[in-house]
């Protein structure tokens, strides 16, 4: 029994929902509201302390932080593999979902957003121009990584999606929301396109889940 | 041969030193002068496109992103171990060092707390009050999570230092620096210190690197 705690537009949860998909493991969602601020409730700080989601449950355990839950779905259901099954690789591999998981997604998670327009006075404007500005000098970064390696397909490792999409694809999508400039980053664009068109992917995106509310 | 590209005060290469030390690797090592602004260079951004340290060189490979290159330090040379030899230990060691290397660290980062203060026009003050929020905050939220944890030593997991300690060490190393209150978090408090008693920790102190300079 796996139970994903999240929230449709979290994209930390979206990479887990991913990753589940891609295994074909089965899961129950239950969300928690960050719109109302449900993440901040005591009931939710008892599961997780930080009030952050995704949390998930496995049999009765409790997993948190994206990362390392992303890591333990691979080594509990290994095929198919996320991750390359050689060192080197895997050092590649994780260095690029390392650039969105540390130096992006949360400079441009919502509780900074909110802190810096909080800081400088400068509302959702602020808010937008900050997320716009580290979401895309991140993203240029890491195409500058991946676009000096040979590839086939425009799977950014090997010939099919892996760890290195199921980062990339929520980032996109919150590179897309922000209207982040994406105009140098034709590798991951490319990518990112390609691996949406799977099932698992598709799947798991914000748009369907049954939390999902019309964007706008 | 083994190069660490790095810097006296970087806490993302602090983590590769103690990690080398546990593991009996040596290493040589090339200072990158943030101070200066070496990192902006286009020689090290040829490197490491992010304008970031460190980054560890061996057998002529280059190897990018502290958490990818723990990781990869942990593979290529296995004992003794850093993570445990578990699944759902690994997990919840993972769990406590992304809480230090997602949510923590890169908030504090001199690039985002100079970007901050230039946001708000608040200088130095500005820069430190975000640092010792954000620090205090995560890391209290860690102290539950490991509190919650039965133990023997004052390791955070099982009977040695680990993974959690070499991303432990680090930031406290910069929340003191900061000046981030640290009453509340006990637990993590005393792992630090007997880590730091280790010779593995010790010789990877920032003061005693052949870059540093005086404190000031």
């Amino acid at each position: 029994m796996t139970t994903l705690y999240g929230y449709w537009r979290s994209s930390a949860a979206y990479r887990l929902r991913i990753a589940l998909n891609i295994k074909g493991v089965g899961y129950d969602q239950v969300s928690v509201n960050l719109k109302e601020g449900e993440q901040n409730g005591e009931a939710w700080r008892a599961i997780q302390p930080q009030g952050l989601v995704p949390v998930l449950e496995h049999n009765g355990q409790q997993f948190l932080q994206s990362p390392a839950i992303l890591e333990w779905i691979d080594e509990t259901w290994p095929e198919p593999a996320l991750l390359p099954a050689d060192a080197a690789g895997r050092a590649k591999v994780r260095a690029w979902t390392s650039v969105i998981a540390c130096d992006i997604h949360p400079v441009q998670n919502l509780r900074i957003l909110k802190a810096v327009a909080a800081e400088g006075g400068t509302g959702f404007e602020g808010m937008k121009a900050w997320a716009q500005r580290w979401i895309t000098s991140g993203l240029e970064s890491l195409e500058t990584l991946v676009a000096a390696q040979d590839r086939e397909t425009p799977f950014l490792h090997a010939d099919r999606a892996g760890m290195a999409e199921v980062y990339l694809v929520p980032q996109l999508y919150n590179a897309r929301r922000w209207g982040a400039d994406l105009t140098n980053c034709p590798t991951l664009v490319a990518a990112d396109e390609a691996a949406r068109a799977l099932p698992a992917f598709a799947e798991a995106d914000p748009a369907v889940q049954p939390d999902a509310e019309p964007e706008g």
